[in-house]
């Protein structure tokens, strides 16, 4: 395969993180690199866009022989930096990760990594996110590696359908135990949130977001299911949210207004 | 109608924005009302949740009547504030908005407003975005009540559908304009972005996101078409962001990793 691709590797962890350094490894097999990522740790920020702030964009000698930028904004930001300032034209590719823990399920909604890599897919640019099921800052990232090498491939020989990503999750197992790739559908399952209540040193409340992940989706082909199986699920993921299998039901919405 | 319901109302653009005190007096004449928006404007913050940083919540008596707290999270810490410290049991409805400005199409993900109204819906809780195409503080937002107290009508006397929420546009017309409601799918447009690069007073670079935004999409059932032709849109919006029609595709992945 020619090394002719146009590559942008990001994330939400940070440039910091070891997760995108292993990342931007498995990229430079395919093509030119270049990194804009965050400059702090900017996991959950989900979709979010910097509007009330002006963005700074750092360029760092953190990656060898990598031109690579570290950002004050979101993933997102990122994405959209790259693009419109650092780049000047579309990437062929988009890989954001490996972020340091999953992103399965509705974890996506909440998910920096998967984010820029919706992003990605709202310009029309086939674009991955790869989550490693392990938040230890020193992860084992071999075998995702080799996975992600795998999926990348395949992508870049066929084209990507319209207005989706892959939400890519690897469990956290050696690459002897790991079983192959599954292509799922996202789980429905849950955070059943708890706050984590303190008092400061003034006797005023603060409050911890924590909580208990719960898996209510019995069906057999969800994300958590091939994770829970010892399998990397693939989800194709897209931005176009509407139900429309609901739209039949909310049509008498209509009615009721010219009544 | 008995005035039975708990109802949460928040937002994006906080506590003191015009359009959350317009939809409490909405939502007050279904129920009791609990509000729990954020501190300072949050307009453009995704799903984004604070795991880095503890959240404040303070009793606020901007609000007439009505129990209120201004949280210093996002909109999406609020539903997850309120329903788990604040009103310690799930609401009947939630209500987000009325937002200062649009959020048709893919505005629909980076729409804190909204995303306060998905959030609700992963908890299961019937949960509407209602947002006015007037950026202005000070919107005219009586159209805007009419048509939500129509549909908050007709959403609270049949279920709504499970992961799901509604996303209500109004247009910056008259009520005498405004032609009717149109239940549509999210219009497949997004944002041409530009940054506007400054210099700080140290000659350090920084960027303004800007940008234009561009309707691609021809279809005449989208929001956006609605909106340009006088119409409420309303988008059934779900959570499940799987691609279900293109999961046969990348089932080759599967093969390719038994290989």
């Amino acid at each position: 395969m020619k090394k002719e691709h146009l590559i942008l590797v990001t994330n939400d962890d940070s440039v910091n993180a070891k997760g995108i350094h292993a990342l931007v490894e498995v990229a430079k097999q395919f093509g030119e690199v270049v990194v804009v990522a965050p400059d702090k740790p900017q996991s959950g920020m989900g979709h979010a866009i910097t509007i009330h702030d002006p963005l700074r964009l750092k360029k760092t000698n953190l990656f060898e022989n990598t031109n690579a930028y570290a950002c004050s904004g979101t993933p997102v930001d990122c994405v959209k930096l790259a693009i419109y300032e650092v780049l000047n034209r579309k990437p062929d590719l988009i890989l954001s990760g490996f972020n340091h823990g999953e992103n399965s399920s509705t974890n996506v909604l909440y998910s920096g990594t998967m984010s820029a890599a919706i992003e990605g897919a709202m310009e029309g640019i086939p674009s991955i996110g790869f989550s490693l099921a392990d938040y230890s800052a020193d992860a084992d990232f071999e075998p995702a590696k080799f996975y992600a090498t795998k999926i990348v491939m395949q992508v870049l020989k066929s084209k990507m359908d319209k207005g989706i990503c892959l939400n890519v999750n690897i469990p956290k197992l050696s690459i002897t135990e790991i079983k192959g790739i599954k292509v799922c559908s996202q789980a429905h399952a849950f955070w059943a949130d708890r706050f984590e209540k303190r008092l400061d040193q003034y006797g005023q409340p603060y409050f911890w977001l924590t909580g208990e992940f719960s898996d209510m989706d019995k069906r057999p082909d969800t994300d958590l299911h091939a994770l829970k199986h010892g399998f990397v699920s693939v989800v194709p993921t897209q931005y176009d949210l509407t139900a429309y299998s609901s739209i039949e039901k909310y049509k008498s919405l209509e009615d009721e207004s010219h009544s």
